[in-house]
């Protein structure tokens, strides 16, 4: 059995839920939010499998008794994690999409900014939610798997809006037009940044979101 | 520890490279595929930290010290899949490129329906190559890391050329182009099909690939 993962280059998970939060709800979730942040480290740097309970309680500085005052195991523990920063990416792009009035294109470019400047900024959230799903079992897998398929389907009905209006002229491919694939195009450009881009690139978060909106418009054949 | 992957959907990876090759050959080094083949799948189906040689070897049909006969550990084993599978991807590109004549835009496409075909097809090979890797140690990644990145400047340079040559206008955003960003998306779209295609989709294989190389040529701003 190799003793971790060799070659993952992570920082910590970023602290803005934390931040967000009123000072005595921050202090009554502490402990958890500090499992939870620990747990994301850990098995972005070392891997499920290898981490342990108490590697995890060892990094936030608690007990090993602590974690089962909040998770029943190192497998709920790994289901929390993925489901709450998957249920938090289903509410951004809902909200970003609401927000971008009824035009398409807008909707579209709303989408994929939300999306990539998540997966620029939360890069450790992403990859253990990307990497480790497989170590869930079926059923504790079944409700991510279903925002999964929420996310992709908030994307497809905008394609197929944007079509039926004619704002949109997607790939035909022998007269057949597939918008389920194209949609899973674009999120899987839009997950995979989270895998390499830092900070000191030529273009900031920001500008990468609009970037991946550019490409997202062109790919649809948004017109102009 | 949790025993396996849960949630893998995978499929014996294809025998192309064995049907290809002549039977005196593929008599000699039929116990190192049989190895490589039995690795894959098992990587694939349950992570590489909780599989054992043993496990290979009882899904090869062969005893545990055969194995060392060709690789020195699983370690060397899990290198030896990924660095030839990512050989065979680079040399794949590198032709497909070679073959398509002056034109940008025609080998951006050849890059990009070659890249793409061998995701469908290869779908265990790449899960096993993406996901496992990280479990290589520093040295042994940094020939497959040089590949990865030979495999990205192919890319890099033929949107460079054809952006010299007037024919691509690639997206910038605040005055500024990022060709590597650019490669790198494309580069995410193509190679995360491999997780989520599978037969029986709207479009085939060969279809898929026609469709990843139009949304390319689109996202770059290729010239009719």
């Amino acid at each position: 059995m190799t003793g971790k993962r060799k070659t993952a280059a992570v920082t910590a998970p970023a602290p803005e839920r934390e931040a967000a939060r009123a000072p005595a709800e921050r202090e009554a979730r502490q402990p958890v939010e500090a499992i939870r942040a620990a747990a994301f480290a850990q098995f972005a740097e070392r891997g499920y499998p290898v981490v342990t309970v108490r590697d995890i309680m060892k990094a936030c500085g608690l007990t090993q008794g602590a974690l089962y005052n909040h998770f029943k195991s190192k497998d709920e523990l790994l289901h929390d994690i993925i489901a709450s920063t998957q249920a938090e990416l289903e509410r951004v792009c809902q909200q970003a999409v609401a927000g971008a009035g009824e035009d398409p294109r807008a909707r579209l470019a709303a989408f994929v900014r939300a999306y990539v400047m998540r997966h620029c900024r939360l890069r450790v959230e992403a990859l253990v939610a990307n990497r480790e799903i497989g170590w869930l079992d079926g059923e504790r897998v079944a409700d991510i798997r279903r925002s999964r398929r929420a996310i992709r389907d908030v994307l497809v009905d905008i394609l197929d809006d944007g079509l039926a209006k004619g704002l949109f002229s997607p790939p035909q491919i022998d007269g057949k037009r597939d918008l389920k694939a194209l949609a899973m195009a674009l999120l899987d450009q839009c997950t995979h940044i989270s895998m390499w881009y830092g900070p000191g690139g030529r273009l900031g978060e920001e500008q990468m979101a609009r970037l991946y909106a550019e490409m997202a418009l062109r790919s649809v054949g948004a017109k102009a």
